[in-house]
């Protein structure tokens, strides 16, 4: 049985969904849980906000240097998203799969969509409100944006609901139960990792 | 998100393994979790053991009554295990579903294989032990059998191991981590029911 003795390969997985589900601070909450999974920071060219750390939440890179991430091939993959770039360290992903951990992006649909493209053994997991009426509620809450910026995200987010089909799995981040979709991820983690045919991602 | 919203499809789930792995230690178990599913009793042929209660460890049947269940097509699957006959009761199952549980079936390796041929959307898990020479010494510790008979057992079990390729997962029961088997097998569970594309059974 030593094939599957101690973990097994690990994994390459995405937590995706639409605008304003949740993401981040699900995101936030797993890496609190001190697991042994790489979180990936993504790079991105809008500005830092308050509270964020460079490195942490996010890679804040110029414009330029993004363009030469881009040419040196040195991004998973990337999208511009809101009139900003956003992408996938590549070096970091394999980092973490070379050393045995899993590692986790957080990354928009459309991302997904094409990390399931290049990788199809990664493990893809979709983020859902509980109703779509809660989604936008949640994007009008915390909107800072011009109304029309607002209706673009409301579209964006009820388009990118219609692609839940892709995805492996789907997990319903419910107001104020945080805890219950963190441990719904990890058991989904837990069982991923004793399949008796793995999943396979070669970077 | 009305799809997702609530518990999915009822699953069938099949807890299974080589003689002598621990699966009826591990169901035990996991029926003291308190969990809403169904565990199924099979029904035996075979002389109820001290500290064994019908209806609960197994309905004890006559071999009379077994034939009946046979000729009725009260039986969901049933094999001749050391000379004694299991069945799984089909209405047992069948009740379990329509009520919205999950019904769990311990069952040896080649019951398993009949389940998946008959239903391919039940939910296969094999309980591996650490080793091969740990679970011939579990057969060997807990026998109370003639050499032959045991040797047969050994044999057998030898031959199960080899079939783990028809089941979903593989989870390793370890000496003194009935817990963690258990957590495991939950996770695995919980997991499932968040599958986008649900696994589909219709007895």
């Amino acid at each position: 049985m030593d094939r599957w003795n101690g973990r097994q390969q690990p994994l390459l997985i995405v937590v995706s969904g639409p605008s304003g589900v949740g993401k981040d601070t699900v995101l936030q909450r797993m890496r609190t849980r001190g697991l042994a999974m790489h979180f990936v920071v993504t790079a991105t060219t809008r500005p830092q906000r308050p509270g964020e750390t460079h490195g942490k939440d996010y890679l804040f890179v110029s414009q330029d240097r993004f363009r030469e991430m881009i040419q040196r091939g040195e991004l998973l993959e990337h999208a511009l998203v809101y009139n900003d770039y956003k992408g996938i360290p590549r070096q970091q992903v394999r980092q973490a799969l070379d050393s045995g951990k899993d590692a986790v992006l957080r990354i928009d649909v459309q991302g997904a969509e094409t990390i399931r493209r290049l990788w199809p053994g990664a493990l893809l997991i979709f983020l859902a409100p509980e109703t779509e009426e809660e989604l936008v509620e949640r994007l009008m809450r915390r909107s800072t944006e011009t109304p029309d910026r607002l209706e673009l995200r409301i579209h964006t987010a009820r388009e990118e609901m219609k692609r839940v089909d892709l995805f492996d799995y789907v997990v319903i981040n419910r107001d104020g139960q945080l805890e219950a979709t963190v441990d719904t991820i990890l058991a989904i983690i837990v069982a991923e990792h004793h399949r008796t045919h793995p999943r396979q991602v070669t970077l």
